[in-house]
């Protein structure tokens, strides 16, 4: 039996992001300090914080008193330096595991062992060098997408190929980085489950939500997702095979292609995640807050919906458009205190709420 | 035509307990800094807030330094100083206004400017000396309660008559503070309605909760309250005349008692309520995101119900109920990290959403 962190015990996070900052402000609810590492000045978590350790992931000495200033540590991105975990998991318990940093920080330790896991992901092949990418090509086809295996985002890091004599230019187009060729899935829609793992065991999904991608960048989630129902069970069972085969602790991200036959992984994060931002104005209890839960060994709350929502991103200069969604009664606003508003900067979301 | 506060504006708020602590995460869900002016150290809304000044209401340099580091000046509690005000509104615009102030931190003017206005509210009688008590006795008559004019709460500064040979007693519990004499109200219920009003003169309602006393501090609040539909209205348009009659912005907490025949004001508070605290989970905008938008020139946002709760706060030793709490799935708990638990202390909350 897990004994629950006290309320008025410190939580610490890395990065000091929009994620962290809705942890942070979740934390508060259940009573929790916050301390938050992040290299950045004036981050969006600091606002809401009540520490903020600002340093850079090899400062040694910084991690320390980190981890020596909390009672538990977890993370709003998955590709914390290993070395810092090694000096932060000696000190504090992480949550999510290791594990779970380690098969989601590469593409292509994540789609083998979703693959060995009895999981269906995209055809995909390791790509080094033109040797590995001709063969690659001539294994998967096209239309494909070449992707790093690591630290990309928002689209970022990705090439796509319509034919093979895209080859050349997509593998320049990687600077040398390892990647993985993955083939076109011709999807009718793009899902994502938002499941949660307690210390005891305990697993529980929102609702699945169905996105739409705009440049790359997740643009919408609507809630509920059009779905055949046997489709929303299937998406939830794998999400909770992930989570039980990791050993997992917190949220965990899961994003699907659907196509007419079947659901098809497109990738995991260990995380709380951008799809899932509509649980704040959908439930009683939101992914934030859930993810809390599970780290604190609390159990899991209730995620039942209570309202159907369309979370939509506002990204660079959608913020001229945040006035009016202010005087919009459907709408909920979630800003995340960015001092500037650049192109494709994710600068808050608004959760439009659907009246029955 | 009000010119709304930029996001990433800071918001003053003096007091930096439960209440300060919940608006100062409203205030960031809409990209607000906020700044806590609150004498005591590690106190609730500092660990949410960017900013504490942790100085004395008399230390005329600190109050300076507060007001220049923020656009905009709001409150927690009525009980502010008048000198503090004298500096603080020299230099930044504070909502609620002084005449929202003036009136509710005196009983006796609360209740004969609430008279002036035509509503109703107890028989009452200034109470200074045995003398006047007397007189009071005689015009009010027993059952009745005598209230110190100023600083009461949480029942505090009141004494209770049951015949008239309590008055001696009851005015020796005064400590020679200004009192006054209240008639006893038979009622049925007591009910409360939170309303806020925005800088252009837009007013809304969150419905009426019903709330339960214990030891004369707030047990439970229940929303819907059990009420002839006649009186929800009533109640709704008596707290916009308040807010009209004066110039409001902000959020406004009126508690009526509740009789067969007519509604019958208790007391009003310029500030978010704690009978208020239902609409977090019971409403996708809630009081204190509702008074932030208003304090900073923003629409109001929609209050309408989409869950019915009970409200119940958690004082004390209740906290002892927090993991039995935490692992109902009906249960979304609020807690205020105060680090001890005395007895009457207000922990937090819990607003227990009721299924339908």
């Amino acid at each position: 039996m897990t004994q629950p962190l006290a309320t008025g015990s410190t939580i610490g996070i890395l990065g000091g992001g929009q994620l962290g900052r809705m942890l942070s402000v979740a934390a508060s609810r259940l009573g929790f300090k916050t301390c938050i590492f992040e290299p950045g000045g004036d981050c969006p978590a600091s606002h809401v914080a009540n520490f903020h350790l600002q340093a850079e992931y090899t400062d040694e000495e910084a991690l320390r008193r980190f981890a020596e200033s909390v009672d538990v540590i977890t993370y709003e991105f998955e590709n914390i330096p290993t070395s810092a975990l090694d000096i932060l998991e000696k000190l504090r318990p992480i949550h999510p595991n290791r594990e779970a940093l380690r098969v989601s920080q590469d593409r292509l330790t994540e789609k083998t062992w979703l693959t060995d896991l009895g999981l269906k992901v995209a055809p995909f092949a390791d790509v080094t060098d033109a040797e590995t990418m001709a063969a690659a090509v001539q294994h998967i086809g096209t239309p494909s997408i070449l992707k790093t295996r690591r630290f990309g985002y928002d689209g970022k890091g990705q090439a796509r190929l319509k034919s093979p004599e895209d080859a050349a230019q997509a593998l320049a187009d990687m600077n040398g980085a390892p990647a993985v060729l993955e083939g076109f899935v011709d999807f009718t829609a793009e899902i994502s489950v938002i499941a949660a793992r307690s210390q005891d065991g305990q697993v529980t999904a929102f609702d699945p939500g169905e996105n739409v991608h705009k440049s790359g960048i997740l643009d919408t989630t609507t809630v509920p997702a059009k779905l055949p129902a046997r489709f929303q069970t299937d998406a939830v069972l794998m999400a909770g095979r992930i989570l039980n085969a990791l050993d997992y602790v917190g949220v965990l991200g899961v994003e699907f292609f659907v196509t007419p036959q079947e659901l098809i992984i497109n990738e995991i994060a260990p995380r709380v995640h951008n799809s899932g931002h509509w649980t704040q104005n959908g439930c009683a209890i939101d992914q934030f807050e859930q993810h809390i839960r599970a780290v604190a060994g609390w159990p899991l709350g209730d995620g039942q919906r209570h309202s159907d929502v369309v979370m939509e991103n506002l990204i660079g200069d959608d913020m001229d458009r945040v006035p009016e969604l202010a005087a919009d009664p459907n709408c909920a606003l979630h800003l995340y205190g960015k001092a500037e508003a650049k192109p494709g900067r994710k600068m808050g979301h608004v959760n439009r709420i659907i009246r029955g």
